[in-house]
């Protein structure tokens, strides 16, 4: 009798030990610049679902610019940080699909994964996360079966494939594929700096929603210019070595601190220097770009 | 033994209760004005995971025009009804972003809560669900920790925090902060009357894909005119004081009642009065909007 | 005590047996032409969460253009085949709702099932997965209490409501309504042949995201001319009886074998021919659309 009770008490662990196993994770975060009007993301969900229907499947974006290389990599430093361990993205910008760029898989420092074509799309949250180790595709093993035949939508049949097959655990991060150096293909860009009393950095994206402009210039080096709000800062901003704006923005804790479509300068929710028109779209009216090409310096002018 | 076996019993109810809690809503629906190229809304999601991934995120929209207060509330009056009991709705369109406008959770008398600025976004869903309670979001304790320094995306790290602890039940709806008056802030607008023979009311929005103009006359009173299918309404639309339109428009049972590219008004899904061209885009013809400052008279013209 | 112990048994075994029924597919994907800038898909996700909050809910797109039903065939067409057996996909595409069209549901040979109304939108997936059964909705009871004065809204009402009863397991097929004949109202278009050495077929649909052009053409067909890459296609393309486009294109593995800016052929994604220009927009440079109307002649010319 005592044995009955212990094969029950058995059974009943192995019930929670499965549903603690089933409380993990398992959530895949999809970017892509394939928009939202055809069914190439619901197909890559479906490999997903065909996987494991227990895992959580949800977006980052799906409009990226077709091609566009530096933004899929400014999404990823924007989002990442805020989805739990253990999370695995899967970033398809893919220009040189068929060619030979490598198919790796980042853990970052913090215990995240991005699933993509090495091409650039790593180069900012490879410095900003770190990285604990890449591994390229094992495309013999993770590629789903029957898509040998199809060169042109590995975002399908192997970055999704892969990227839920990890996620669900039927493959740990060893069997993706062989460890690669710790090193990413990058884009070269203005990184922050404060060089004597001036201010340098790269305009990394635009918040397309309302126009603000976002640099790369992160709040604890602006504060180094000791500023209180009210200062104001003069703005030079650059395409390529071309001079497309210059002028003098107050530094404000709100939008509402200047008047309706005038400008500002404040730190954004990512913590970094940014430019606004309080109700208004400042990116639209200076013609300002964003990307690797576009560069930014400023001054600080305290206010009298 | 009888001991054990009724220690077993109280693992097997502990196994069952775990499961019904499991089974409950645990539902978050988002609303923005933010849009779907960055990666505002998957921060505000990864947040929420990243509280507890048992949490099923869902969206209502995030294509609200910038700023447009009146069109959350009405996504929100438009859609509210169709969630089930215990849905946590999140909406952020906040021009107001870092002034006093209060943070607010509203929990209606059929039993959903609302999560959102105080600034008019409650108008309707107000009047129509009712309000059972509200209470003020406590920043101290439901905010996310180490986002203190930021100021600018209280989505992230108020609205989508809290709503996401409320949905999982780390916190209880008396946890949210202290109780308010049953009052919020409200936009003025023209309710639906009958006066004499003459309905009044506002355009609350266009169905944007097909442009049709949806007012908030509701079935039961333009039903107190007797119309019948084939009765026209003699229909007046203004913006503000001055008068956009003027037509005779039959009353149809189906879109295909009349011929191709010509009005009509219907009863719309929400079972209100609704302008529409069959096949056709009335707005966009006819130069029409919607908002609190739209407004239409309509008399019932009977078939001869 | 044996019998005790049987009884502690049973209760376990009902637990495995619930925890495997709640194992299931339960998956619904949603495809329609309301978009997502107002609560339409929201309130028909809001209904399926009423049915069972253990429901996983998809999107296919929403940006099907307004009454084009063809679109909505190929959609279903270019993405059913990748998510798993027991998916249930809804698709409200429907510009002659309130007429008599009327409301089915369909199970293909391969075990997925479609909710939408029989108006065209099943011609290619009826075809490429097979008819094993169709069943008309009986909305006398697969209709969302409350709901019977409202007329234009089937796709939250009906189709929505019964797709989620259906996945949830609160209905079996055989209750969606009574057993229709095994055909699906089909729209016209020119299937893919080899006639001599000249290809014919039907562009169904352009990879609008890119501007690619997307044939029906099989690479099965394709390859019956025996094409090497670096061999060419002479391409005609008519809209209705009107040529459009001729050109000589070069059958390439990868977009990077031609110059930027040059055409080529290809075998897309799922296997069939295609035309794009390396970085940029066949469809835009040429004016060439997709649907029902539009068709290619295509002969091979061998590389010297």
């Amino acid at each position: 009798m005592q044995n009955q009770y212990k094969q029950v008490l058995a059974v009943i662990s192995f019930v929670f030990v499965f549903t603690l196993i089933k409380a993990q994770n398992k959530i895949v975060v999809f970017q892509s610049d394939f928009g939202l009007k055809d069914g190439a993301v619901s197909a890559m969900k479906g490999v997903a679902m065909g996987v494991s229907p227990d895992l959580k499947l949800y977006d980052l974006t799906h409009e990226i610019p077709a091609f566009n290389i530096w933004e899929a990599a400014y999404r990823l430093e924007q989002t990442v940080p805020y989805w739990p361990e253990g999370t695995v993205f899967v970033s398809v910008v893919d220009p040189g699909v068929g060619t030979n760029r490598k198919s790796v898989v980042l853990k970052t420092k913090t215990g995240k994964f991005i699933v993509t074509p090495d091409n650039g799309t790593l180069t900012l949250i490879a410095q900003s996360q770190g990285i604990a180790e890449i591994r390229e595709i094992d495309e013999a093993v993770n590629r789903r079966k029957g898509s040998q035949g199809s060169y042109t939508f590995h975002g399908r049949d192997v970055y999704a494939y892969t990227a839920a097959r990890l996620a669900a655990g039927v493959i740990t991060f060893e069997q993706v594929g062989k460890k690669l150096p710790d090193s990413v293909v990058s884009i070269p860009y203005q990184k922050a700096v404060l060089e004597g009393n001036k201010l340098k950095g790269n305009i990394s994206i635009l918040d397309v929603q309302y126009g603000n402009v976002w640099t790369n210039i992160p709040a604890d080096l602006f504060k180094q210019l000791n500023p209180a709000f009210g200062d104001s800062l003069q703005v030079t901003i650059f395409h390529s070595d071309k001079k497309v704006y210059t002028g003098k923005v107050p530094y404000s804790e709100t939008f509402a601190a200047v008047p309706t479509g005038k400008p500002l300068c404040y730190l954004n929710s990512l913590m970094q220097l940014s430019l606004a028109l309080n109700m208004g779209n400042f990116a639209a009216k200076y013609k300002i770009g964003s990307g690797s090409d576009w560069s930014l310096e400023a001054v600080l002018i305290k206010k009298k």
